[in-house]
């Protein structure tokens, strides 16, 4: 990649495909062909799975597991990303445009192509602008409660399927009434396979690999078995729907997949309500970005690669672009699929272009095979991924380490499970936002004192340390800016009028890396209330480039006091400068 | 105050007239009877002039001029703050009402009624929550630029009366070219007495204080004359409306004032839509409540009395009520008033209830004089009053002060003059957030090393310092949260790349004051990947409530090397134990 940069480094910056391109040797070509096989076989049902979640037909699923692949693997930047449709995409898509249209309609599927349009636009437009640091904005607990929630819901929503009843909605005040008012028209022999599915899967997690390991299996292939669970379900569960005729029974099944590759094609949207759609793309976008770059992190650190978060904005840009020309929806990188891809030992993202020619295999030979798949089967293999993203540890952990990440946590789940992912999302960024600006409104400051013979200072409250009660060091910890500058004014004064043998105030600036113009007056009312008082104030440690912001205004000279470079010293000669005073003063009086 | 409140603390805290109560004297009733009467006559003409800006009748200034100053003196806890209408106050209701009705007709009148009880029962609702600190997130360069801005605004809005002519609007887009389109209908009897009016009022403002100081009159009534201009220019102006009948001459007059007191009614606000007017309420709150605080602390801090924010919102939301129950509009502690009333002597809130009864005493039994009233001399006083206000320095000084202030202020400017002043004000809000966070995003960072023989550690970029090829020391200069989680990551990580003779990464954490989850999780990153290159993180100087986080997750046991209680002990302990070892290594390679 180096040598390639220094060649022709502005093109392969964009075009990231054209510097692994150069180095592709057959062996990287058999290691990348081995993970698209596999990661094929496991893309089969998750593609069908997940468009179901979306509400849209299997094979827009299918569709969108081509194109992408190829676009991304020109533009992104990650080398081991498998994109696709991933289930709280899926969800989000279901939600965006479940109250345009009704699911299976023709407007339905029209909106989910524009959503991956608008979605692919505004990824562009991010990336053209390098916005990319946006997705820094959403916290940690935050993504991973918003998840979790997502997971619940994912989960209850396709209980339907399994049980062989009717229900809608994608919260839970929608999804348990309907679930619980249908519990007695439960279809047995729907719940048999879906249940059996269920059962299955969850021991393909958690016993298959221990049998496997018991038995000898080397673990790369144990690996894989272990996750071909759902394919080897979906051949037994297709292959008894088509022998025991459970469809007649009552048993759903996908039906008629149709053949073919998709029609490249401009996105019909006229008349669609396009500007109703601009809130949940950006949403969209946004969640798609976060989960994606934290697994391309994740990855690359592993093979000390990096992936840089603008480049993956126009890579997941490009493959939304091209999910929504080739009649798919939106589509992000999934972590299941990905992690599956590295450990196969793909090397570059030709693996995913390999993928999405096995995809489209399947497509144009493979789908009169499909039409006899139970879709509870499609459901259990949904819920068990799913549950897996579910981490309710996390509320724990969060209450033990602190209030604030607790509380952002805990709204997020809460709002997701009750009002909807679009809500819980948007109501998560606010909360954390909102909590990081008050907590910073409200600064920590100490009195502090020096730990004696050390020319250290800290603070009086946490340490053995030596103060004099004629100067008052006051040490702030934070930026001075317009939300705590008011606070820190009030704080200063209290300390100030507690304490009326003060001479002088020495604000140790330490910490104070910027200062904004609401600072600045305040420090000037300060200066000016203190001056009426007769005490002085001093300044210590100021960084350089707050001294900057000072001495384009007349700050420093209306200082009733001086700067000192060292708080130490300003202690000191201030400290010798009362004594002298006060001696002085006897001096006179004696005389 | 102390007394009071040591005997009933807990009524006088929310009922300051309790406290000033007490110790009322005769000196301080004759103090207070002084001022107010003087702010009573500049309070007339200015409650006419704010209610014309407002698009209301003449009287609603004067009803908005008495039960609120009542309430003001029953609840607010600053002792000299004016209260009634403002003219930033004035434009903004114009704004939020203008386009529900048109000026003059009843539900006009009733829908300013109608957000006077809103921004009431919003400022009582924030005062019980106890939310005075949100004001602090209104940066001081947004709010100068916001009201230099709507300077700007009213002076050009109040031209269509200097001039005689008609125009509407309330952005500069709308107001210039219907000015311009005006111009042949320049009515000029009407432009002789509003220019007359402004150049008397501008030279009322500048000449005739200095006149009256050669003069040797003294300060004070000095200071009261240039201030009574107005009063003074409303009794001409109306004697010459009356003797030349120029409202024959197409001079408009402000013609019939409904003499008596207001009725107390319960607002007649069904059918109104109040939702509508919810964002411009709060708004309106918002702007009416920080520009009275600051007025209040400024006045507060020159008798060393204090004001409570949150008491200040409990004063001004019952002054909003008592407002929309006496058919007024919304009030706020207006500048000029609260100046003129504190140089004039008012020691305590009666002055206001005392002005109240004044503005009484003129609505029974002077409202009649108002009939030949010219509104160009109203339109004049407002001109001159809010040029005051504009200040357009302001740029200069934040373009010199930093980036951020300067960008914040002309986009709050820019978008008041073009968009109007909602969009203005919170387009300021957003801006001055949202620059903040994101350079919160991007902390500082430094390399450090040690000052020679002093133990001190400093920036290697800024200071002559000795630092060890083996030993990287960083500091962060910011508390570790979501949005720099990942930026710290990534200049660690780059740092150490470049790099590769570093064994040991310490970071110097003095000013981490805090950590999220989502920093953690970066640490424990950060953690992991340099013990992949064989590299040892430490930590040095963590603060107590940092450690107390981190103690409750299990990152100290990954911890691949120590935490340090100095910077300067870390250094001497790894340096040490990194040449003991160089020194085995030679020793072993001589065996």
């Amino acid at each position: 990649m180096t040598r390639a940069r220094s060649t022709r480094p502005r093109l392969a910056r964009y075009l990231p495909a054209l510097a692994w391109g150069r180095d592709y040797t057959r062996e990287t070509l058999v290691n990348d062909a081995v993970a698209a096989l596999i990661v094929t076989i496991m893309l089969i049902p998750q593609s069908l799975a997940y468009a179901m979640l979306a509400g849209l037909p299997p094979e827009v699923g299918l569709y969108a597991s081509m194109l992408p692949l190829v676009a991304y693997a020109l533009f992104g930047s990650s080398r081991t990303l498998a994109v696709g449709p991933v289930a709280v995409v899926s969800l989000m898509t279901a939600s965006a445009i479940g109250h345009l249209a009704a699911p299976g309609s023709l407007t339905y599927l029209q909106a989910a192509v524009l959503l991956a349009l608008l979605s692919g636009g505004i990824l562009l437009v991010m990336g053209a602008l390098r916005l990319g640091f946006l997705a820094n904005f959403l916290s940690h607990p935050v993504i991973s409660g918003f998840i979790t929630a997502s997971g619940i819901v994912i989960a209850l929503s396709q209980l339907k399927h399994v049980l062989g009843v009717q229900a809608a909605g994608s919260t839970l005040p929608e999804l348990l009434p309907g679930l619980f008012a249908q519990l007695a028209a439960v279809n047995v022999p729907t719940l048999l396979v879906g249940g059996g599915m269920l059962a299955f899967l969850f021991w393909a997690r958690a016993g298959l690999p221990r049998l496997l390991q018991r038995l000898g299996v080397p673990a790369l292939p144990a690996k894989v078995l272990a996750r071909s669970g759902p394919v080897f379900g979906v051949l037994v569960t297709s292959f008894l729907a088509w022998w025991l005729d459970l469809g007649a029974m009552g048993v759903a099944l996908v039906g008629e997949v149709p053949s073919g590759l998709p029609g490249l094609a401009l996105p019909q949207v006229a008349g669609l309500p396009w500007r109703e759609l601009l809130l949940s793309a950006l949403l969209i976008s946004l969640i798609g970005f976060v989960e994606s770059v934290s697994v391309g992190h994740t990855l690359a650190a592993r093979r000390r690669q990096k992936i840089d978060p603008n480049q993956e904005l126009f890579g997941l840009g490009a493959a939304n672009v091209a999910s929504s020309f080739s009649g798919g929806y939106p589509v992000t990188g999934g972590f299941a699929r990905s992690v599956v891809n590295f450990d196969a030992g793909a090397e570059t993202p030709a693996a995913g272009v390999m993928t999405a020619v096995g995809i489209g295999l399947v497509t144009l030979y493979f789908t009169p095979y499909l039409a006899y798949l139970p879709t509870a089967t499609l459901a259990a293999t949904i819920i068990v991924a799913v549950l897996s993203l579910v981490d309710l540890s996390l509320l724990g952990r969060a209450w033990r380490f602190g209030r604030s990440d607790f509380s952002a946590v805990s709204i997020t789940i809460l709002v997701t499970l009750l009002l909807g992912v679009e809500a819980g999302v948007a109501c998560g960024i606010v909360v954390s936002l909102g909590l990081h600006l008050y907590r910073s409104s409200r600064p920590h400051m100490a009195i502090v004192g020096e730990v004696p013979g050390t020319g250290h200072y800290r603070n009086i409250d946490r340490h053995q340390v030596a103060t004099r009660g004629d100067l008052l060091s006051l040490r702030i910890d934070e930026s001075l800016y317009f939300a705590n500058a008011s606070f820190v004014e009030d704080r200063v004064m209290d300390w100030v009028d507690r304490r009326p043998e003060v001479r002088h105030v020495i604000l140790m600036c330490t910490a104070v890396n910027e200062i904004d113009m609401s600072a600045l007056d305040v420090l000037e009312s300060i200066n000016r209330q203190l001056r009426d008082r007769g005490i002085t104030l001093h300044l210590s440690e100021i960084k350089g480039p707050v001294m900057d912001s000072l001495r384009t205004t007349d700050f420093l000279e209306q200082l009733s006091g001086r700067v000192f470079l060292s708080h130490h010293d300003a202690v000191c000669r201030l400290g010798r400068e009362l004594d002298e005073a006060r001696q002085a003063h006897v001096l006179n009086w004696e005389i």
